[in-house]
């Protein structure tokens, strides 16, 4: 499944001008970090990386394309503050997150087959598989250098949290790709697999900043959990915008996740619902699970817009788009209930919150 | 590149019985280690990682393949007992080495296009790529997760010293990647790639073993230099068995290497030995290249025995063969001699020698 970024186009929740501030200076306080540290890497990997981050277009021209939304990075710098350290304290744990996450965007486009990433040709499409993964590999590893290079305690806390939230990362990609071949997902594996791909790492920018700021890992664990339960929200409300989303506002095709066969949280919640459009849903998978096998084919298959029309219209039918509306609505109260487990100025709580709203609360 | 093995058929070198019960004792002392490790991988990574390690074979049946010499883990073992400590002291860096070190064997392969290790199909081969990239990952996360989690002082300076070897590994893999497209390689150049990609682990098991054993960096850094020269100094064998080794001895097709187009120390060595030979063998080379960019194949061409027969008289010729045996002894003397640098008890020392020996001095 194609990672999606949190969206922050919307600008219309309360709070949100200071969100854009607070990813202003995330972007700021990161980016000639983060270019400096990929320029430790020997070339063509420096090149093929920088092509990655939309510093250089594919010829090698200098280029300035959307580089990401900094939210990771912008936890990161908050939960440092919340732990009374200046935003700058954070700014290797933001880095690092950053690099991990690219590492598994090199990766995954490579093993997904996607060919676009943010409105641009992948880098296996430009450069071949083999710098995907070689590359991918680098900034794996630049991730690890960059948190355990100062040699404090705290350093090397964080880089075992990074580490923890990395395996989690694989793990869901390899669920990921399992749950394609499979007719049905439970619920809860869905949650799992989607707190792994979408939530570790957002939930370990939160306690790797905070670590970095000199947090005990009480605290650390309270804004992990704010920050697991901020990606789940988000994927949630991805997952309804994922089959019913405009395309205009989106950029991805019509029921783009039903194309990719997308086990996620509408699909899984339908299937579970019970009733007489759910069992039609899972009759209509089990025969294109039986149809894939048979033809050996790859995610695409022939059907026309009705046929998704009808499958989406199953799914909300069954109950599937309301009940990860309401988890989405869930998951955003469980991530500020964990937000007050943890003492921090008003100020740097505002922020939290209405990062949260900001990222939760997207046109669908 | 695809990365050979220590070979450690020879038992003809002094010293050879201590090594081969040296040998054992590390893979009986870290192989539980490493299979309950894998085995926190979730499914289906854990079965494909046991097939890579031998355990199952690709149906799944049990299997007990040669899972690789345990060259590493006894070096880490070693430098744990060079340290004064208990030989087990080392087992986790035993263990993290050889995560590591697979990690890069399941990459290298799928980058390189290798379809046989041990005598077994490739990974990518019997799982496919996804599953090569994936659980390459994988392990690569476990062994940093291995080191890390006693979060002592030791544990995260071992961390730091592996994960600077992974970076010199992927660094000597884009080299070798970068250097099959040129026509010229320098001696110097060639060095350095084979030290990132040989040397820097062998290096790291001996410097972590250290670290893991309450080595100073002083001692760890010296045993690091005896591990990356002995690395240089197997390397530089394994070159000249890829050219002249005889295929019922190396299991390779004759002139492995030069089918390959790799520039290996004796290719190297030629070019810039000057002298009529040379510039035949660089205009050979330069032919080539040019004619892999206009028919833009991979590194299969069609020349038959008596052409490579002729470009390996070519490199003997201009000197190559002899300057890399050279180069061998001079590693290997490099190696002694960093040993020395290090305080430890005898029976120790000898052991180091003896594996040196074991490792460098092999039939060709």
């Amino acid at each position: 499944m194609p990672r999606p970024e949190p969206d922050t186009d919307n600008a219309a929740t309360p709070g949100a001008a200071a969100v854009l501030a607070l990813l202003d200076q995330a972007r700021a306080l990161t980016n000639p970090v983060l270019r400096s540290v990929v320029g430790r890497l020997v070339p063509p990997m420096d090149t093929v990386a920088a092509y990655h981050f939309g510093w250089i277009d594919a010829r090698g021209n200098p280029a300035d394309a959307d580089g990401g939304k900094a939210v990771r990075p912008a936890l990161a710098l908050l939960a440092a503050e919340a732990a009374g350290a200046a935003p700058e304290t954070g700014v290797p744990g933001a880095v690092a997150i950053e690099l991990v996450h690219n590492f598994s965007l090199l990766h995954d486009d490579l093993m997904d087959g996607d060919e676009q990433r943010r409105h641009r040709d992948t880098v296996w499409k430009v450069h071949g598989p083999a710098q995907a993964i070689l590359v991918g590999d680098a900034l794996l590893a630049l991730g690890g250098e960059l948190l355990l290079q100062p040699g404090t305690p705290e350093s090397a806390r964080a880089a075992r949290r990074l580490n923890a939230a990395t395996r989690k990362l694989i793990d869901g990609q390899a669920q990921d790709i399992a749950y394609e071949h499979r007719e049905s997902v439970t619920v809860a594996e869905c949650l799992e697999m989607e707190g792994n791909k979408t939530g570790a790492l957002l939930a370990c920018a939160c306690s790797v900043g905070a670590v970095l700021g000199g947090a005990g890992d009480e605290a650390a664990d309270a804004l992990e959990r704010y920050g697991l339960h901020l990606g789940l929200a988000f994927q949630a409300v991805d997952d309804v915008l994922g089959i019913w989303g405009e395309p205009a506002v989106t950029g991805k095709q019509t029921w783009s996740d039903l194309r990719q066969r997308k086990k996620s949280l509408p699909v899984c919640a339908a299937l579970a619902a019970g009733g007489a459009a759910s069992a039609e849903l899972a009759s209509v998978l089990a025969a294109d699970a039986k149809n894939a096998d048979d033809r050996n084919t790859g995610a695409e298959n022939g059907f026309d817009e009705e046929e998704f029309a009808a499958r989406a219209a199953l799914i909300e039918e069954a109950g599937g788009r309301r009940w990860t509306q309401e988890e989405a609505r869930r998951q955003h109260e469980s991530a500020l209930a964990s937000l007050d487990e943890v003492k921090m100025p008003d100020d740097i709580r505002e922020r939290f919150t209405a990062l949260a709203d900001f990222v939760v609360v997207r046109r669908h």
